[in-house]
């Protein structure tokens, strides 16, 4: 079976985007999916790229693309207000959770943020997204301040770096790179044997 | 009947992508596509983007990025050494030939451009493009040095930067902008019905 490693940051809304399509992927190839947070901006700064939003025209038309894109997939969208805002204690709290857990409070927090607009450095927007899935969050809130945890994250946007990424979303199926919500489609296709990876 | 304007600039590999599929686009829909040549790295100075070279990581990625893409279209694609080179003459020749051969010649440009990686800026490399048209090259080449060409192609740029490009390849559909050959499916959606543009 193939596994799709996919390097997601609340804080990029093309990770949420992704992260409304991995469910249909995996029922529709069987690929498992390994959620691995990461800092997206610590990477741009190692690899050298820049925020969209650092060009008016770039952000102006990001946001008019995410519309279409969400629209596109049928998933809501909504401008975070503030933004950016600080996806760490979201981003721990992702790796603090039971494993078989962790996707679903990904896809939560991103939802919150992206789908809904909420600030995902607010305890109580997180505390919602964790409760939502049953879990005890004064437990899954105390784990974000073990250096495990906090280290995991660290590792796992220095291992995104030294494997060659430079933004979120960035996927890898074994150690072919793909950057954007837009190459699913090309991941999906190697997965069915219709298209040729590198 | 629709009408897609398709600001391109030969030294934009993606450029070169889109420019293989518009013909298909055009079968499939009944589009009318208007061609226009544009200076990128002007566009890309005014709205403030940067070249996807300039990050080592991001220009490693897009290579391997394009052979992927031209793959999946099944088109040719070489890596043009030396690279970047001057798009300039190349861009001009594009407006100089008469209307209706300007899209074969943009696509015969940037085909020598990426499909065989030769130097645009070359005029015996152009000139080779310009003759498969059974056009008159001294005379298209002559007219490069028109005042009027020339301020053509400067026009298209500023009024691409006007209309909020950052980039290439960069489409409108009345006042929608479309940025990268990878929202060619998302226009074809439109203009089919199948999904609303803004």
């Amino acid at each position: 079976m193939a596994t799709l490693e996919f390097f997601w940051d609340p804080g990029s809304p093309y990770s949420y985007l992704a992260s409304t399509q991995i469910e249909g992927l995996v029922a529709r190839t069987g690929v498992e999916v390994v959620w691995r947070p990461v800092l997206v901006g610590v990477i741009m700064k190692a690899a050298g790229t820049h925020p969209n939003i650092e060009s008016p025209a770039k952000g102006a038309y990001m946001m008019q693309d995410l519309a279409l894109c969400a629209r596109r997939y049928g998933v809501p969208l909504r401008r975070p207000d503030p933004f950016p805002t600080s996806p760490v204690i979201a981003e721990r709290l992702a790796l603090a959770a039971p494993p078989a857990l962790q996707p679903a409070l990904a896809r939560g927090i991103m939802r919150a943020h992206w789908g809904e607009g909420r600030d995902i450095a607010q305890p109580e927007v997180l505390r919602a997204v964790v409760e939502t899935l049953g879990l005890d969050s004064a437990a899954v809130f105390a784990r974000t301040q073990d250096p495990e945890i906090k280290n995991t994250l660290r590792a796992n946007t220095d291992e995104a770096v030294a494997r060659g990424a430079f933004g979120a979303p960035t996927f890898f199926l074994g150690a072919q790179m793909f950057w954007g919500c837009d190459r699913l489609p090309h991941i999906e296709e190697i997965l069915r044997g219709e298209l040729v990876a590198e």
